[in-house]
Formats: C-alpha cells, sequence, structure tokens
C-alpha cells in the first residue's frame, strides 16, 4: 500500500513484492535449503520438511526483524536465529539443520531471485493479455488511416493498425527479454566465500551438486559458479525491466499525444476525473505508465553500477541492489497491469483520425505529389508546380487538390489527382506490414 | 519498516518519510489552506478550526484511499471527500470550506514540501551532530600521519586530522546546501492551471495574498509563482540530496578502505557480526552509507528529468516525483543516521597508521628527497642518486633511510638525513589546514 | 565540430570545451602556478613570464599528448615534460620551474574549472539574452487568454504571458544557481597528497598562501582545502547545469505541444525542413534542447556518484568526471544557445489561442460555474444543474454558455451568464503573477 | 582524440566512432539503399554502383555538413544533397536515385548500426583475448590460495583461480549479450512515417522486401517492421554495453583492492608513473576501466529512456540517442581495450597471497572449526572451546592453531588441529568450480 504511488498500488506485483513476500522468499530460500541437503543425505530426510513446515512468514515478527537487520546489515542474520528457534522448539534435533553451511548472501539472492520470479510470472501474465488485446485492435484498425506525425507534426498518412502492431511488437520484445531472464534465474549457494567450503566441512563430499539440489527445490535456475560478486542475474533483470518499462512507456507516450483535447482521436475508457473540474477526462493509465518509464532507466543503472562488485562480498554494491531492485520490479509491474487495463479499455476514433488528414489541406501527400508528379512531367518541373499549388492553396483557403484539379499542366496526363491526393490511398505498405507483425506470436 | 533496507530502517526520517507522516501532510495541507481563507476572510473565522481539528490522520483509512488513488491517479481526490465528510459531520457548514479554489496538485506538492521539510529538519540534527565529532576528531588527530594514498597507492604522507577535516568540510557543505534548500520549500498554491482563478471565483479579491498567508500556516516559504510546472524546488532537494549522499559516501568509502584487514587503521565501533564467521567485525555502517551514495544519485537525476513539465500539469513527469523523492529522502536520511553512528564509534589506530608509514621502505618520502636533494646536488645528480639508493634499498631490503645514511655524496652536505626520511616531518601545511578548516563554523 | 551532435554544433560552447580549449587551459593553469611561486619569491619574477610566453596551445601536440596521456592516465604528466622542454629551450634556467611542487591533479583539476568557468561565461551570456525576450513576451502577451492544460485536456483558462513569465522565471533560476557555482570555482592546489608538503620542500615557509595566489592569477576562486578528493564544485556544477537543462527542457517541452500541427499556436520562427515533405516546419530548436535536457540528469549523477572519491586520489571517480563534465557543459552550452534563437524566433498565434478557448464547448469555464453558481443557487442544486446544462450542450452540439443562457432557472438572479462563461474573464491573478514575476530581475 | 579521456584515447574504437567513420557510414547507408534498389530493378543496375563509388568520406566535408545540420536538426539533411551533387557530376542520370523514397532516419539509424556493429566487432576481438588470457591465469592458479574477503575483511579461503574464472565467466556473459545483440542489428527502412509508402511511389510493388534487400548490402539484419519508434535495437545495445562496462568493472575493482600498497597480491604489468613520486606505480589501466565502468550505466539509462518515442519519430528522444550510444560505445570499447592489456601484463604474487591467509592468526578458519568441532564436541562445547581459544590467542600474540594443538579437550579425539587450521585445505569445492567454470566455451 502507498499513497506515494499510485502506479504500483493495488497492483498483483504490489504483493509479490511486499515485505511478507520477501519474508516468505527469505523463509522458502532457508527451507529449500534444507530439503536440498536432505534430498541429498547431508540432513535427516525429515529436517528438511520440519524447517518447511516452520517457515511461514506470519509466524515471524517482520518489524522486529527489520530492526534487527540493522546490526549485520542484512535481514538474514535475525532471521537465522528466529526460525532456527522455532524449528527446535517443534523438534529439537532440527534445529541445527537451518542455515547450515550457507552464508546470508545465498540465502538473501535467492529470495530475491524468488521474488523476482514471482513476480515476472505476474508481468508474464499482463504482458499476454496486453499484447492479445493488441493484435485485435492492429487487426480492427488495419486500415484506419490517420496522420503520421514526426517532429510533432503532420508527416503522411499512416494506420492506427500499425501502431498498434508497433506497440504490440514492443510488447514482446518485452516479453521475450524477461522470459529469457526469467529461465536463468538461479539459486544462489557458495557458503561465505563462494567456495562451498562449509558444506564440506558438514560432510559433503561434492557441494557443487548442492547447487543443483538447491536449485530444483527453489524452481530457479543452477548458476555455472556462485554469483555472490558475478552480478550477471540482478543486471538482466535491470535491462529487461528497464525494456518492458520503456516498452510501455511508447504505448503510453502515443496515447498521450493522441488524447489531448486538440487531437481527440484517443482516449481512455475510464479517464480520470478532477474534483474541480466536471468536464475533465484525464489519461491516468497512460500517466501513471509514463511515470514508471520515467523512474525505470535509473534504477536500472543504479544495478548495472552493481556488477563492479570488489572481493568476495561488496561493501555497498550488494547493499544497494535490494531496495533498488523491488522499487524497480514495483513499477514495472505496476506500469504491466495499467498497461493491461488502458488497452482493455482504449477508446479509438476512426473518424477523428480520418478527418485530421485534411488538417494540412493536402500537404500530407506532398511526398507522393513530388514522387509521382516527377516521373510524370520531370523532377524540376514537378517541384515548381508543386510549389506554387501549395502557395496558391494556401493563400486562398482551399485544398490542394482542388488546386491540383484545376492545374491545366495536369491535363490529358493520365494524373488521377483525386486518387494520388487522397490521404488514404497513400498508406504504403502499412497493410502488409501489419499483418507481417501479426504473425509473430 | 523494511526488510530490503537496512540502511533506512529505523532512522528517524522513516518516520517522517512514512505512509502516515505523508497522509498527516495532505490533512495539514488541506486545513493550512482553510485556516489562511480564515484568515483573509474569505472562509469563517471557525472553518480553519473545524478543518484542524477533523484533519488528523489515524481518523481515515490510508489503505482505502490509496485504493481510490487509483482512480484519478492521485491521493488527493478521495481525501477531500473524506475529510469533507469528516468535517461536515461535526459541523456541517465547514465541509464546504475544505479543498476550496484547490487543486490536487495544491496540496500534494504542499504535503511534498512539509514530509521534505520534516525529513530535513531531521538530517541536519544528524549532520550537526557528524561535524562535531568530526571536529574533535580532527583536533585530537591533526598531527597524526598516516600514509596519503593516491590510486590505491602509497603517495606521501598526510595526517588523520586532515582526512577527518576534509570529511567535515564536506559534512558542512551538504549542510549548508541543505539548509538553502530548506529555507526556500514554498508552497504550493495555484488552483486548476495555476492562475489562482478558482480563489477569485469564491470571492477573494487578492487571491495573491493567500499564498503568503498558507506560506504560515505551514511554516513554508511563498512562491514567487504556483510552481505547478516550475520545479525548481523539487530539482533543488534532489541536488542537495544527491550531494548529502554523496558527502557521507566519502567517509564510508575511506572507511571502508582504511578498516580493510590488511590496512586496521579503523575500525567501526560495533562491526556487524557474521552468523558462520565469529571472528569478522564488519563495517557495517559504511556499508549502509556506501549503499546509499550509489542509490541517490540516480534518483536524483530522475527528479531532475522531471524539470520539463510541459503544460500546465504533466503526464508522468510531476508522477515519478513522489515515490522517487521519497525515496531519496529515506536514503539520505538513514545514511545521515548512520553517519552520526559511524563517527561517534569511529576507532583510530593511530599506531597502525605510524607503522605503515614505513611499508615501502621510504619511498613515500621520495618526493621530498627529490626536492631537497635537488637543492643540494643539483637537479640530475640528485635524480641519479635517490634512483640508485632506492635500488639498493629494494635488493638490499633495507629502508631507503638507511641507503641513504651511508652514503658518500651526501657527507659535509649539510643535508640530514634522518630528518628528511622521517616521514612525520613531511606532513606540509596539514595541521593548518586542519585549523584553518576548523575555523569554519 | 560534430556530425553526432547536431545541439552542441558551432555552439561558443563548442570552442570553450574543445581539445584545444582544454589543453590551453592545461597550459594557463601551469603558467599561473609558475607566477604564483614568482609572486610569492618562490620562484624567480622572471620564471612565470617565461612559462607564460611558452604555454600556448598551438605550440603543443594535443594528438600525441593525448597518446602519451594513456601511460600515467592523465594528460599532464607528457604535458610537463613538453612544457618543461619548451621553457627551457628559451631559457634554460626556468624550465625546473614548471609544474613545480605540484601534482598532475592540481593541475588537471584547475584546468577543468577553467574550462567551466569560461564556459559558464558564455551559458550566463546566453540565458540573459534569453531571458530578456521571454520578459518582453511576457509582457506583450500579459492578456493573451488560451487554455490551460493539465495532464494534456483543457483545465481552465490561463494567459501566455503567465507561461512565458514562469519559463523566465526558471531561466533566472538557472542563472542564480550558475553564478553561484561559477563564482565558488576554485583553483586546485595541494600537491602529491593534499598537505602542500612539496612547496616547502621547494622552500614555501606559507604554503597555504600559494593557494590564494594562484587562484589570484587563474581567476578562480581559494579553496577552503584542497579539494581532490572533497569533490563540492564538480558536484555543484553537475547540480546547476542539470538544473539548467531542464529549465530550457521545460521551454521546450511547452513549445512542442503548443506547435503540434493540431494545436498550433505556437511556431518556431525558422522551422527545420525535410527534404521529401516540403510542407514541413520542424520545430527543431525545441527538439534539440529537449534532447540535451534528457541527457543532462544521467551525465550530472555520473558526477555526484564520483563524490565518493577515495583515498587522496580516487581510482576511477576521478578520471569518470572529465568526459562527463565535458559532455554535461558541451549539452548545456548547446541548449542554452538554441534556447536563444527559440525565443528570438519564437511566432505566437493569439488568435489560435483564443479560438482554442472554445473547443471544449464552454467546459474550459465549469470550474467557475461550479463556484459562482453555487453561490446563488446553492451546491446542490448548482451542481445538478451544470452537469445537466453540460448533457444538453453535448448532445446538442451547441455551447455550454447558450444552453445556460436559455436556463430558466438563472432567469432574475442576477447571474451574467455572458460574463461567466467567457473565458478570457477567468484567467484568475494570472496578469498579477506575470506582473509580480517580471519585477524579479 | 581526446585529452579528456585517456580511457578511450588510441583504442581501434575511437576509429569505428569517429566523425569520419560516422560520415563513411551514412554514406554507406546511402549507397547501400541505392544498391538495394538496383537489385531489385528499382533503379538501373548501374545507380547503386554509381553512388557506391561517390560515397567516400574523404570527399566530404564533415565539418561543414555538421554546420548545415543544425537547420533540420540531422546531417543526413545536408549529406543528400552533397551526395547527390557528387553523383549528378560523374553521371547525371543517377542522383536522382540518391536517398530515393527514404527519410533522414533511415539513413541515420541504419549508420549508427553500423557504426556500432563495426565497433562491436572489435569489442569481440577484445574480449576474446581476454576471456583466453584469463582462462590460463585461472588453469594457472586454480589452486592458489589466498583470503577471501567479504565486506573488506577476510572471511575464509579462496583461491586466484576460483577469482580469475569468476572474471571469464563475467567476461563470456558479457560476449554473449554483445553476441546476441550483434546479430540482431537491424537496418532502418520506413520511408517519412514508417508506411514505406514513398518506395511504393517510386514504382515498388512489394516495398518490405526492399528491407530485406537492403539489409544484406549492408550485412545487418532485416527488421520485423520498420523501428523509427520501436528503439529495442537501441535499447539492447545499451544493456549490453553496460553489462560488458560492470563485468570488466568487476575485474577492475578487484584489481585496484588487491593492489593496493598493502596488500600487493597483484601488480598491473605496467603500472603508471607519477612525475613527483618515482616510486609509484600506480594500477592505470584499472583506473580507467573503473571509470568507464562509473559512465556506462547512466549512459545506457538515458538510452533506455528514449524507448517511450512519441508519434513516428519523437521529438528529442531519438536525437538524445546519438552522441550518447556513441560516448557508450567508446567508454566500452576503451575499457575492453585496458581489460585485455590490463590482464595480460597482470602479476600475481602468489606468495604474498599464502601470506595473507595467516594474517587473521588463523580466525579465517574459523567457520571450519566451528563445523567440524561441533561434529566431535557438539555444538554448544565446540562454540565454547572456540571462543576462548580465539580470546587467548587475540590474548597472546599466538595463532589459534598453536592455542588449539595445546587443547587438552581435542586430545585423543582424533581431530587433526594441523589440517583443520591449514588454510590452503580449506577451500572447499574452490577447484571443482574451476574446472567447470573453464569448461564453458
Amino acid at each position: 500500500m502507498t499513497l506515494f504511488d499510485p502506479g504500483s498500488e493495488g497492483a498483483p506485483t504490489e504483493r509479490t513484492t511486499s515485505e511478507e513476500a520477501f519474508l516468505q522468499a527469505l523463509l522458502d530460500a532457508e527451507a529449500g535449503l534444507t530439503r536440498a541437503q536432505s534430498a541429498l543425505g547431508l540432513a535427516p530426510a525429515a529436517a528438511g520438511d520440519a524447517v518447511t513446515a516452520a517457515a511461514v512468514a506470519e509466524r515471524f515478527d517482520a518489524r522486529d526483524l527489520a530492526r534487527r537487520a540493522r546490526g549485520g546489515g542484512n535481514p538474514v542474520i535475525p532471521l537465522v536465529a528466529d526460525l532456527t528457534a522455532a524449528v527446535s522448539e517443534a523438534s529439537s534435533q532440527y534445529g541445527p539443520y537451518v542455515h547450515r553451511g550457507a552464508t546470508s548472501q545465498d540465502i538473501l539472492d535467492s529470495a530475491l531471485m524468488l521474488v523476482a520470479a514471482r513476480t515476472l510470472n505476474v508481468i508474464a501474465g499482463e504482458l499476454a493479455d496486453t499484447e492479445r488485446m493488441l493484435a485485435r485492435i492492429a487487426t480492427d484498425h488495419r486500415d484506419t488511416v490517420l496522420p503520421g506525425r514526426t517532429l510533432t507534426q503532420h508527416a503522411v498518412p499512416t494506420t492506427f493498425g500499425l501502431k498498434a502492431a508497433g506497440w504490440r511488437s514492443l510488447v514482446l520484445d518485452a516479453r521475450d527479454r524477461l522470459r529469457g531472464v526469467r529461465a536463468a534465474l538461479p539459486v544462489q549457494l557458495g557458503g561465505a566465500a563462494g567456495t562451498l567450503a562449509a558444506f564440506g566441512a558438514y560432510g559433503s563430499e561434492d557441494p557443487v551438486a548442492l547447487m543443483a539440489a538447491y536449485a530444483r527445490e527453489l524452481g530457479l535456475s543452477e548458476p555455472e559458479l556462485p554469483w555472490h560478486v558475478l552480478r550477471t542475474p540482478v543486471a538482466d533483470l535491470a535491462g529487461a525491466l528497464a525494456f518492458t518499462a520503456g516498452a510501455l512507456g511508447k504505448i503510453a507516450a502515443d496515447v498521450l499525444v493522441l488524447s489531448r483535447t486538440e487531437v481527440g482521436e484517443l482516449a481512455e475508457g475510464a479517464g480520470g476525473g478532477s474534483s474541480a473540474m466536471p468536464h475533465k477526462a484525464n489519461p491516468v493509465r497512460s500517466t501513471l505508465i509514463a511515470a514508471a518509464a520515467r523512474r525505470a532507466p535509473a534504477l536500472a543503472a543504479t544495478l548495472y553500477a552493481s556488477l563492479p562488485a570488489e572481493d568476495e562480498r561488496p561493501a555497498g554494491a550488494w547493499h544497494a541492489e535490494w531496495t533498488t531492485l523491488r522499487e524497480l520490479l514495483r513499477a514495472v509491474g505496476g506500469a504491466a497491469r495499467d498497461a493491461s487495463e488502458l488497452v482493455d479499455g482504449l477508446v479509438v476514433r476512426a473518424d477523428v483520425m480520418r478527418a485530421h488528414l485534411s488538417t494540412t489541406g493536402g500537404a500530407i501527400v506532398s511526398e507522393r505529389l513530388s514522387a509521382e508528379l516527377a516521373g510524370v512531367l520531370g523532377r524540376g518541373p514537378a517541384k515548381e508546380l508543386l510549389a506554387s499549388a501549395a502557395r496558391r492553396a494556401r493563400e486562398e483557403g482551399v485544398s490542394l487538390a482542388d488546386v491540383l484539379a484545376a492545374e491545366p499542366a495536369l491535363k490529358d496526363t493520365g494524373v488521377d489527382v483525386a486518387e494520388l491526393t487522397d490521404p488514404s490511398r497513400y498508406t504504403g505498405a502499412a497493410g502488409v506490414l501489419v499483418d507481417r507483425a501479426l504473425s509473430r506470436q
């Protein structure tokens, strides 16, 4: 819950990134480790079950743990104490199997990966919904013509289908990047300095095997090496999440432009109200997505900057990741939810789009006229004729089409002025491109 | 409370930036506005009191407000409804004076400024403590000599007093920047689009006067103009907070280097423990400060990037500020608390510092020898003599001082080799610089 | 010169930040130091002149220096060799006074400050021009009414004068921040590890006095302490430059919105053309300013992140500053030039602005109607009447003013519907605010 | 060439990212487009050759082009004029085939991709060298034991082989990410607003086929859609380059720590000198890599922030990419070169590493002792015995091993104190992990 951040408020990912979710992930990481040791015969078979049974977040005092985390600078140290006590209370012989051989970072990193994995799973669902709806919009509006705009000015016509297909393509790009990162999210296991030595001291003859067993227990992947200071998974999360925020931000940027009062080609289905101005219907979903897209790159930068992690555990670079990754997951999770709502309710005003094709009085097809008349009249004469026609149209307040239709030089040239000046006939390969883009699954 | 962030956990600034604190600040902003209107005769005298009496955070359901904030994208809209209901319940005639003439942004921005002001007040206290302790350390160690290090290598001697005086100077720089920003934090008041028009519609003949009255009520400064889209106050906060994080980060960076196992010239008074390695005393306070210093610049960048706020209220740039500013305040607030604890407990091992002066076998004074022997022997001969002496010292494993003491070329030159090669006699103006720096208040 | 960056291309600040300018600044820093020593009697009086005479950039091979800078990681080491040779060639006895007692960082930092100072001087001029032109625009358009827009939607009327006055206020804020930073830009002088010890070894009895003398020679300020690792000046530059970029970016953001084809309330005087689309007049100056405003915050973040500079010279944090500061100076210098051009040529279409006041059919004054009719009819009835009137206006395609003029409930109430629904009569304190803002010098 | 940036100075990637390289890439992009049209019969067969023959950078005036780029905000507009003139001069009939149907962004983006591709090719070579050398180091030092360090403190032993294998693993991760991005770098082709319409106007019946032909000509990949405002390729470059900088930064961070005067376990082969302090051998390569790693994340953040590119060509987001991408390519290219030099010359002092294992008097194996003695004596008694032994060792200034060897409670327990307290026997799975990591190709 946060009054500061309506964008992430109430999203499913708010729950997967909550204090409680993190606490449960820390407990899951501890329990999974004991189970992995049980599975390999390094702990009694029942030890894993005993720790798992005790590892239930609501039985622990998160506030007190957070407070005690200050001493050593991480929450695992007090958590191990409390979890050991809880396990021992139920069955005293299994207490010693809690956290056996591990270091705090093994648990904390594994828990962060669990939090990330669970959050990415939710985001994947939101993106799938969004992608599906965008495919439908692109199909429905394959041939809906509107002005293409470059550097804020009408350029040449395009279609709303192509725009929506482009949005979808970015969503699929985000999906692919997140999917790749999600599949690779590894457990962390290295012991005090990444050599797995303590597991050997506790009897394991092949501590490396424990990495695989641990990965199986947590449903994460097995790393090549302990990655205490090889932060590829976190950097990859940073990149994929910043990408996703930006991809959704592109949709929001376009909706914000096209729903401006003067443009009105799009509207959010459920625009946000204003207490003072009852007529307003603000593009709130787009606004919140845009806000997330503004925050994500800097958060990702902090995570990338943690790659140069000195020694076997850095003093600061690692600690800077935790809340930064959380904020990034929340921002993107919120944006994914808002994007799904935005696309679901999007109002497309094809008539307004069409009407805007004539805003420039025909100049929107001037590129085509340059090209085609040059073929008929020659490059120089065509240019001159167009310049003078444009001037006349502007001065007389009529359309370029009307001026050209009356142009003697075009008589008997076979030039079909009506066709040439119809913006809806100048959408190039837009339809083909939409089809091509929609064929991507 | 947060398990993700031991750095801000439990700091006083955690409270000034909590959900509850923000809710109270929003309520204070509403109540202050009604009081200001009462003060100017734009509302009944009792209306301000009535709203103030109702504006108590614990009577409101923050969770429900956060949920309803989604609709319009900010928490003020539902808050106005609930506050109006609460006021009306107590005295029905005063309900209409809640939020009269204001826009959501007036309240939200004013509340953010209150949160910032209250947080900066706390930080100012922490910095004052830290500065005072650093002054004492610099005084105590004015003449404690240790190796100056550049690009990780021993260079020439310096003093720990000069280092501590430098830290203090940065803390004072931070104090000055925060103080300037704090004093200028303004109320926000502009109405729907920054013209104050609604206040006129509700009867004010001089709505500009309301800005000053509002500022008086909230204890903030009066802005030159409504700053809905003139985000100087937020950008200035960004800069001063990023500066503060970096200034404290410098202290942490030095402590981390000097408390390395091989260096051991400093130690944190209460180093953090490790469950697996009972001997460890980790520099945890420095680590957490370093983490904050890694996060702050990117958060500040997001705030600077919100300056280009289009129109009379931007769709995204404003919304990106809220949680970013909060995170930045929390990070710096936590670091200020940790810096105070760090400095308070800092263990300075003057003997270890002194011992390290001979680590390079005398090379640490080679700059001095170059300079002074050149004056005696001439530049060329001095250089040759030093190079050969250094080679012999290295090869024979003796100190440069011993080699030079036996050097025939220096006989009868009046050169006092013992003095020249004593690192503690080569600290230049360090003492004078410490005195100079400490004279700054 | 750069094809990559039309924003900084050709700006006066391109010259102040060029390789040649930096080389000259390095030479100026060396020459100033010798002159300062001459001034204090630590070097022959003629030594300063001799070094100054030799310290002319075009006599040095910048390319070769850059290549040789690789060895020690900074360009001062080879430069000292070449400058010493050049001085010695002219007058062999003065060669030894080059760089005497200094460390590379003294020269490099002082040179960076010279480059920054010279660039800030240019930017100050650009901002002064811009500010002056904006004052004129704000005066001319003090009462030019246009729709205020929030979250992309028409909200209530405002004036273009208020918008321009706000832009000017940001430019003045930038000016003030840059001015403060400029005045404080210090020389760097500390010697190998910040103790000034080598100056003592070369005979100075009061090396601290050399800092003041050096500052006088370079026209920079005298620092409290050597700031090799107390990077306040660089961080302050970062903040003030990021602020300036953002302040100018706000102007650009507004021009980009208001010059959209559908809005057309503003146009750049000399819009950029397009080879393919002869009708286009792109807002190029705004676009380039917007690009600079997007780059500056991240560059500033890198500089803030260099504050935690370990030891007496950090291994990386310092080196990361050089090209980053240069890029930031160039980006802001280019934006300041473009802003001046933009404002100079800005076309304001007051008629288009006025016409847009009726785009929403009167809804733009609904806030006023709510307020004023509530005073006449009571809050509830007024709300109902307005809602039904708005519905009728929408359904019948007429203006709210027409509906209300025919409304029986308003007969004989003394309500002047024509006045109440005239957007140009609902600009609140806009005019007063413009006057107030313009009184700031 | 740049005096500001010794890190990128002289690297091969300086050439691939130079003004000249970019100009040539722009020309290549133009020529490739005409050739593609020739190949598809849309232009005379000889037109492609004619444009290619003229498209030679040194025949163009880059400075003048840069100056004229200001007008339209990009260098393609003047370049098309000059290239057309050059082609026409040679064979007037082919001039019209220059840039036919294209928009500036098609050429500029394609050129940026060429610059990126050429730069990535160079970086790939540097990384391959680095990886190979690291494999050799990891092999050679598979069993070289040194203290593992966490939060700056000795923790438990590790091996230098494992450290080097970890570095190599990061280099391979960087290689893989860059390789994936490199393979996907696409040509840009969309025409004025991404519909390819002008190609149709010039006679193409299947303009989409032109994308594939263009990709073949430039050796880039074929995009799914014109990506004028679908900036996946740039964002992917950002992520992969920031990753690479960070990966190399990790190596640098470790070398910087381990080559500190007090640690001395590593040294750069050719340390940088100092004019004032002849004894210094600075880790300059590491320093410059660290500087690049500090700059890259913020540059990447700017690129990620350009994803939300409004309309069919954004006003600012696109322009912010150009110089930012160039700086990022240069920074990483320089770091890749420096990393290769660093690793090539790295001096590993295995004897110093070994000596440091006893710095903590045996505490470095306390984790092992805790684990193994608990198995013999029980958890509680083992803990007590260790605590008292550690206290005695500290107080008497002897090693923990000696205290334990004399400990009566361990007599006849079969505990081999000498083996247990030998740090070189407590490296866990380090060797196996090295082997495992080295098996990755």
